[in-house]
C-alpha cells in the first residue's frame, strides 16, 4: 500500500463510478449524497490492506472494498433516522433524511444495500464465480440478522431496557462483524489457503472492531471521567492483543498495521 | 406443478427453515412475523412454474423462490412505515412497526433483504457458483436503484407533486421488475440457453407485472366508476398480450398459466 490517503481516494473514485447517477433521479442523488460524503473508508482500507499482504491486484479488491462501504453507508442512513438515533448531522452535513425526507432516506439505504451485492456480481469484476459467491456469503452473513443488523437491534433494546447482553457482544455484532468481513473478503480475493493466517487475521479483525467501538464510545463521552480512563486502558489492551496476534503470522502485516494506526490515532502517541 | 396451494405450502415450509429463529431475539421474531404472515407467494410460484417448464427439481428452485419472497417481504415492511404508506394493517394483522416498533421494523426489513442474498449463497443450495452469481445479479438489479426501490421512489414523488413519469413506468419498476426476476431465476436454474424462450418469458413477466399493478389499483378503488371499467379493459388487454406471447413459444406453459390465473381471479370468469 502506497499511502492510506491514496487508497481512500481510490475507493472514492470507484464508488463514484459504481453509484447510479441518472439525471433528475432523486433516489440516486440521495444515495450519492451520503455515500460520497467524505467517509474515512476504513472497511475498504482493510480490504485493500489484506489483499496487499498477498500482492493481489487492486482491480480485484476495488469491488469488495466498495461493496462493504455500500453496506456501511446504508447502515448509517438507517441509523440516523428519527425512529433510530434521530441524528440531524453526519460528518458536518445534514443527514440523508434531513436533506431528502424520511421516505427517500429509507429507500436510499435499501438501494445501497442492494448495490453492495450487485457490485460483487458485475461482469467487470474479474474474480471467479466461486470467489464472488464466497464474498457475497461472507458479506451477507456479516451484515444480516446475526451480524450488524442484530447488533443494532441489541443497541435499541439496550437503550430501552436492561437486556442480558454484554457491551462487547453488541460491539462485536455492530462493528466487528463488518471489520472481520472486510479482512475475509481480502483473503478470498487472494485465494488464501492457509487456515492459520485466516484464523489470526479474522481474530485480529474482531479485536479491531471491539477496540474501534470502545474508541467510538470514548469519543461520544464528553467528560474526561475515570470511567473513560478505564475504557482507554481496555482499548489499549485490546489493541495489544491484536498486535501480538498480527506479529504471530509469517507475512508482512505492515500495511494492515498502517490502516489500524489510522483508525486509532492514540497509537501514534 | 401439482397444485398452486401445494407450492405455496412448500414455499412457506422452506421460508420457515431459512428464517433465523434464535430464542428471545426480537429482530428474528419481527422478521418471521411478517414473512410468515400468509402471503400468496406469487413470486415463488413464478420461480417454481418457470423451472417446471424445463422439468427442474424443486430443490434447485426452493432457494431462489424464497430469496425473492424475502425481498418482497422486506419491501412490504418498509412500505408500511409511517414515513412511507403509514399502514396499520397488513393481511388483517398489525403491520411490523405497529407490533414491534419502527426501529425494529426498519431493521427487520434490512435483515430480510440481506437474507435474500445470503440464501442464494448457501452451501445447501446445489446450483453452480455461476448460477448463483447470475441469480444474485438478476435479483439485485430487479430490487435496486433502477428496479423496485426506484419504482417506490417514483411513487412517493408522484404522491407529492406532478412528475414526468407515466404510471406504467412506475408499475414496471415497482412490481414488474420482481416478476421478471422470478421468471429469470427459474430460467437460470434450468440453464436455459434458448434466447427466444428467454425473451418471450421475460416479456410475459413484465406484462403480468403491469397487469397485476392495474388489478391492484382496481382493488384499491372502492367505487365502480367508468374509470375502473376502463382500467379493467386495460387489464384484460395486457393479459391477452401475455397469453399470446406465451402461446408463441414451443414449451408447455400450462403450469405458468395456472399461476397467472391464480393471480388474476377475473380470468376465471
Amino acid at each position: 500500500m502506497n499511502t492510506v490517503s491514496a487508497y481512500q481516494e481510490r475507493a472514492n473514485r470507484v464508488l463514484e463510478q459504481l453509484l447510479p447517477n441518472q439525471p433528475k433521479n432523486t433516489l440516486h442523488q440521495a444515495m450519492r449524497y451520503t455515500a460520497l460524503n467524505g467517509g474515512k473508508r476504513l472497511r475498504p482500507l482493510l480490504v485493500y490492506a489484506t489483499g496487499h499482504l498477498f500482492d493481489i491486484d487492486d482491480e480485484l479488491l476495488d469491488f469488495p472494498a466498495c461493496a462493504i462501504e455500500c453496506i456501511h453507508t446504508y447502515s448509517l442512513i438507517h441509523d440516523d433516522l428519527p425512529a433510530m438515533d434521530n441524528d440531524d448531522l453526519r460528518r458536518g452535513q445534514p443527514t440523508c433524511h434531513k436533506k431528502y425526507g424520511e421516505a427517500l432516506a429509507v429507500l436510499a439505504g435499501d438501494a445501497l444495500q442492494t448495490l453492495a451485492f450487485e457490485t460483487l456480481t458485475q461482469k467487470a469484476f474479474k474474480a471467479s464465480d466461486s470467489q464472488k459467491t464466497q464474498m457475497i456469503h461472507v458479506l451477507s452473513k456479516a451484515a444480516g440478522a446475526t451480524g450488524m443488523a442484530y447488533g443494532q437491534a441489541l443497541d435499541i433494546e439496550l437503550n430501552q431496557q436492561q437486556i442480558p447482553h454484554s457491551l462487547p457482544e453488541i460491539a462485536q455484532a455492530k462493528t466487528g462483524a463488518l471489520f472481520v468481513a472486510a479482512i475475509h473478503m481480502g483473503l478470498i480475493a487472494a485465494n488464501n489457503q492457509n487456515p492459520t493466517i485466516e484464523e489470526v487475521l479474522l481474530n485480529s479483525g474482531a479485536l479491531f472492531g471491539l477496540a474501534y467501538q470502545i474508541q467510538d464510545d470514548l469519543m461520544d463521552s464528553t467528560e474526561g471521567t475515570k470511567a473513560s480512563s478505564h475504557d482507554f486502558q481496555k482499548l489499549k489492551k485490546t489493541l495489544d492483543q491484536a498486535t501480538q496476534l498480527l506479529q504471530s503470522i509469517p507475512v508482512n502485516t505492515d500495511n494492515l498495521w498502517t490502516v489500524v494506526k489510522m483508525m486509532f490515532p492514540a497509537l501514534n502517541d
